[in-house]
């Protein structure tokens, strides 16, 4: 006998166009290999959903509907192989496809209601993945829901895969698109903005700041310059690093040899799920590695702290230079969105900045569970998958939002607060430091301390250290050529 | 004087029972001090509401509810001693407590929308509260909603109070509440059954392991009872680091000083609040250090993370003693709750503990951003507030369902495997240990090598080696008194 | 039998009163159960500390000596608890103490030459322990080095004991030692320094700011008493938090049930451990547990960050009020202690808070490793032993010293910049904030953003608004008196 | 002119063979801008050296070596493109860049005694390095110690530089030489090893494990197929990630704008250290993000984190499947390197496995602190540079040598124990998973469980089940056969 586990006999039945829903109340009895349980009846997940339910509990936590979205891509790929290679009749596959494409639609999204504290290798969300499959496909044909007929979820829906290498590959694509098709573009769009702002004030001379304390000047682009090149750097750190994700587990099945998936499958799989989404994936060189281990996630988080860095530094540079209004650094005005404190009238508060700030706080703690996470695999498997892809996409998610948010309520509109840099400029000793290769560093030092003691300026404590003429002392201390020594090559 | 804070002498409305709810389509007109804002006719929130709501829509994590039902009790508390002094007529105070009791009891819940992310004061939550209260109460007397008539949200709902003492204040009221209410019950029951295995099983000797090699024997009860009292110790150390959360910031107003608060506020509002929630809440010696810090959060944040080391130790042995059941140490059996794989036939896989220890790698995380956040506080204000309380709420309720399950589908089922434990016991080498008292640390080694090379028993080795006599080995070399020296004084 | 493992029949040799060294050159060969050695003829220690030194050669990290001067106490105690019992004959017992003694008194630290990465139990720092004490001895006695007669390294020396109980209770020893004799005294010289400040200050009005921004008014003296207040809860969270280290395992021996100690044991060693230290040491508990986890080590550590966390915030605090001189806050001119760049000559910086902001992050950092460590024990033993010792012990000095220097050659020196301070006073919109109770937050709010747009003074603005008479403003607006609203009840 | 930056006129002086060292006792005066400071006569350094000897005198931490060496190289760079545009006369240059030689050699180590929680900038130990320079030039021609002429550590030897380049670019000269010329040999040492054995046990199948359960087989080859393949991933991720360190900031001097640089001098002197070191530096391209970040540093700290997740789990799947040898997994034998216990004779534990989970513990902290220094910067200068570099430096050096150690004392000596590992294969139940295709999923999960239950072989329950016949299982259930099912595509 061929296929006791499934029937390439079987006669194709008739695909109805029957629309998303069941519109039964109370329960449904699913089986599976430990005996019945009732589920909703209004749901297409079948028994082992159901235990997870009960079973895990935890929180509010639920697995992101990206990773369901991605596993529709696996499922499909799976089917159609399967399917070309005579694994599956023709239009077994056709219909896991077709159900997989509502899945990948976002169109079954409350039929995944599982939790992300559930098994390590997340065994429960592909099973429920399987369940809901099969019982849409057997509704579409006109079947009995939990019947497994004709569509078996691990039978027919699974097969060809496990857990083990299908979850990581779900994980991946997810991981990827939320990368690519969220997070780059909204930073790309910051960095936009900042570049904007670098051009914009390339010529406002301004004083810097190292240690906190006045340092010589720069202009107000240059500052902004090096905030957009962090950026850009950070944007090189991302899309780097995410490319390990372009590797995929499936064809490993249970522990990386693939067994139970026929020749050649691994690679087919992969081809076809490039092809759907766009992405180069490819099948993983090394199963037991894709599988073991978690190291590519953990590359790919580091991305995303790659990001949160100079984020980080940047929205604290914004919000201390928009200090005051009076009482502050004020070189910068934000724009005031929203009333800053219930008791105190007319305050206005860097609050884009502080939700950035926090953001990135929370991206860098995520980042160290997923490292951690990361490092506890065993054996065959590293069984720290849900911990790693809920904080992954939840890293990449808000740090997507929270770099749009900030470039619309507080890049777009801020203002300089000119005679503050102005006046900054003029009363700063530090300009002292273009005298050092005139007179030497330490007559440039007295000169400083001298005008800091006596509050003088300091064309007024050189002058009087008698040690420059008035001519040397103009010719050296000009702000504007301070900035420009004409040495920027690279 | 009208137009001013508020006005005495207003004659008190008839205050209608009107259920919940506002039935209008469409949209509000509401303001603030920077204009109108259009709001959902049917939500009570306000214009600050709103664009925090447009501002801040970064990921999908709000607020917790918690907060909101501690802000109840910070607000009813003003408003009760508010009342108390006269700065607001008994008939205000008695509303703003009527709706502060609703808010409370969770049924306004729907109405507190926002999102995590947003000022780091916690500001836009404090006004979200102040604008509902505002509202229902005005729904009440069958005022104009967005009138702040009679009731204004700034001038009588948040009157001697700031967001920068009020919302620590919140945080506090919400953890301690969810410590005590909810992770120290399940934790104790968890303690409870581990306990009870402890006793159950305290004669079954087994073989010990250290580095995971064998070792000298103990029981199965010693193992559990050092499980129970590392949860005994970890529930000690909740208890004690949450002590520092009854110190309330309330009436330190702006910035500790306790600005447009009257004389005796701090005291009475947190004695209002230790009164209406049974908690011992004091008002915080130095509202400085309450404000500018976050001092106190982040020591009972250690007190999670001193729940979650042993759990994820307990978790993890009790997975490996399960390990098997045929290639493992195979000494537990687990409860099979659910199939263990999707490709793998009758596999049963330890997945409780495997969410237990996902959930202390999360909460061991959660734990790193509180500290890091604790750290970035800056003058007379840590604006870390939101990521604080956020990361803490969740961690401590992830923590307090994941001891629930483990306790329900995992620890209370658990069995031996009698026949592999006694095996074990048998087998091992390391009995050799009680040997070295009588023939020295060295012959004894030379026993222990000379059975691992060959195989044999250490009986046998023991007797080829001539070191020692029959009796001899006998006597000193049984398991059964071997983990009872009758040292364990204390 | 009798003692094959030891004589209590030895007749006792004379002791000579032999200076610590060996002066041979070369190598000595020393032999343990594996076979024979070549040592360092210049050192006491024996094979197995060799052995250890060839194949734990990573990086230049030592096992910090306050390990074995507590291991010194270890050893003591045993051996007097040993020659109590008659285990071991009087004259042994003697002779271990008094070179315990030596090691205690750090006479032999250049015999303990280990590194910190090592097996996880600390077995080898505990041989070198027994070897070297065993070599001393003979050495006192006349004997042949490497001959461990007649003090054998683990017949004698080690007699009664496991590394796995010992070494967890050296670790506690040299743990609380730290505590208590170098960092609590170090934080509290600091935190008197703070508070001579505070109150030094007292009546020194200052601009307070929030979220970076211009807020109401506070003295210095209140914002320095919030720092001191952070401290004193500090030293509170480090001491109590430090109280389980007083828990020891010895005792336990190999995996917790004391297997080969004698009854009464454990008690007695930790009763010598506690007369001798002066520290209140107890025997565990519970030993199994005592020697599974870290748990009271992951405690103590969240002590140390409890440290961390407010002096961060505090060190943050004083750099950016003494930024400038002239283009920052610079409230506080600080103690110039050094030339601060270069490259710009007479640049000071806030070089000390540097420093301990970068102390700060690494005791952070080295927290997470502890309580990651922490995590990780199998079985009857906790075998990260060595990680976690080191990495408390170093973050308690760093923090000690941290706050030493920080207090000597900052905080005592620090002095005002009082031109500074008045002006902001005078300049600040925030004042408008003591309109609210008088004119209602929203015509208070009018007020201040006129005045911010305008560049006027407040009084010029809210006197404008025909919203208050000057008699008026000039009774609410009164910086000094804002700071001190009389409600600072406790 | 005198005492202007330098004197282009000087006569070359002689220079004389003088050998390194000063024999001098007591003290010597040296000087800087703040006054005169007795130095240690005996020293080369100077007045700023001796003044944070003093003040940051915390823990025993030091600058690493490393950084001075890479000081070396651009101190000589410098000199020479100082020289080159005639800013130094080319005696001075070729003194300057001889003495740095010396540094560079290590010959000076005795000189660079600073601490590492110092400035945040490394301006101490820049001028460290200048002050050794100048004196040991000196010393060379013959003049006065701390005379500062004719080599002035300011205006000669820092010439055209500041801190806040020069620090940044030796750190990556530091971090780039000591990840090329340590850790990745160490590393690919370590992989050379891991792939022979999985070469040498291609053949050998065992059981695999996931979720720690026995699942179906493998061979030993491939699962360390994988652990040769995560390494190898690690070994790309840690090049790749090191490569923003060959951007170096020299040239851009205080704030980025390279003020006191000559045109060129950036691009000149990247160069020049290329040539001498043989890694391709560039000049930053965007000297404001190369100064006010750390990015380039945290990005490599991703590295080393990327190799210690896959050696975390590589140690602990070693020395769990070495575990035993009678009660554990005890597929392996590890090397015994040493007696692994003070109590129980004849024990050996996995202890290099245990030194490298505690060092992959370490590093992973180490990264944290990294990444959160690296979001601390401010302004023009992100101010946690030694931090940094000594976390790198000593992250590095222990992964270096833990690998080295690993691979010599354990993986090249570890052997199979065949009989366990075949003893497995044959009992276990999971290679009911090749009866899926042929009976389907639930029909084989009913024979498992029934063998598992009745203690049975698979074999026997499958025939005893009557779905399947003795033949047909021989067939599927093949070990050998399963682990190759042939479709190990790419």
């Amino acid at each position: 006998m061929t296929g006791r586990g499934h029937t390439e006999g079987d006669e194709a039945p008739e695909v109805h166009d029957v629309p998303i829903g069941l519109d039964a109340a109370g329960t449904r009895r699913e089986t599976d290999s430990m005996g019945a349980v009732d589920v909703p009846a209004g749901r297409y997940w079948g028994a082992q959903t159901q235990r997870s339910l009960i079973h895990f509990a935890i929180g509010d936590d639920r697995m992101p509907m990206a990773v369901y979205h991605a596993y529709g891509h696996v499922k499909k790929a799976a089917a159609i192989v399967n399917g070309r290679t005579g694994r599956l009749p023709a239009w077994k596959a056709d219909l896991i496809g077709r159900v997989a494409d509502e899945v990948i639609a976002g169109m079954l999204d409350d039929h995944f209601p599982l939790y992300v504290w559930q098994t390590g290798s997340g065994t429960q969300s592909n099973m429920n993945t399987n369940e809901v499959i099969s019982n849409r496909a057997i509704q579409l044909v006109g079947g009995d829901l939990g019947s497994k007929t004709p569509i078996h979820p691990n039978d027919h829906v699974n097969l060809g895969q496990s857990s083990n290498d299908t979850f990581p590959t779900a994980m991946h694509i997810a991981a990827a698109k939320t990368v690519h098709e969220h997070l780059l573009p909204s930073v790309q769009a910051l960095h936009r903005a900042i570049e904007t702002k670098a051009e914009q004030w390339r010529d406002v001379v301004k004083i810097g700041r190292t240690h906190l304390e006045d340092a010589v000047p720069l202009t107000v682009g240059q500052e902004w310059s090096g905030y957009a090149h962090q950026l850009a750097q950070a944007l090189d750190r991302v899309t780097t690093s995410a490319e390990a994700l372009h590797e995929l587990a499936a064809g490993g099945t249970a522990v990386g040899t693939g067994l139970n998936a026929p020749p050649g499958f691994a690679g087919q799989v992969a081809a076809e799920i490039a092809s759907a989404t766009g992405y180069p994936f490819t099948t993983a060189t090394n199963k037991f590695a894709a599988q073991g281990s978690l190291d590519a996630m953990v590359g790919a988080s580091a991305g995303l702290r790659a990001l949160a860095v100079p984020l980080m530094k940047i929205a604290n540079d914004i919000r201390w230079l928009a200090s005051g209004p009076r009482c502050g650094l004020s070189e910068l005005i934000l724009p005031a969105n929203e009333p800053g404190s219930s008791i105190m009238p007319g305050k206005v508060n860097p609050t884009q900045c502080e939700a950035m700030v926090m953001v990135c706080l929370q991206v860098l703690s995520q980042d160290t569970a997923i490292a951690f996470a990361g490092s506890q695999g065993n054996f065959e498997l590293n069984a720290m998958r849900p911990i790693v892809i809920s904080n992954f996409l939840h890293a990449a998610t808000i740090l997507t939002d929270a770099c749009t948010n900030l470039r619309r309520y507080c890049i777009e509109g801020v203002e300089l607060h000119r005679e503050q840099i102005d006046s900054y400029v003029n009363r700063s000793l530090m300009l002292v430091t273009a005298l050092s290769p005139v007179i030497g560093y330490e007559q440039a030092s007295t000169i400083a301390h001298k005008a800091d003691k006596e509050g003088s300026t300091l064309r007024e404590a050189a002058l009087d250290s008698g040690s420059i003429t008035a001519e040397e002392f103009d010719r050296a201390v000009d702000p504007a050529t301070m900035v420009h020594p004409a040495q920027q090559d690279q």
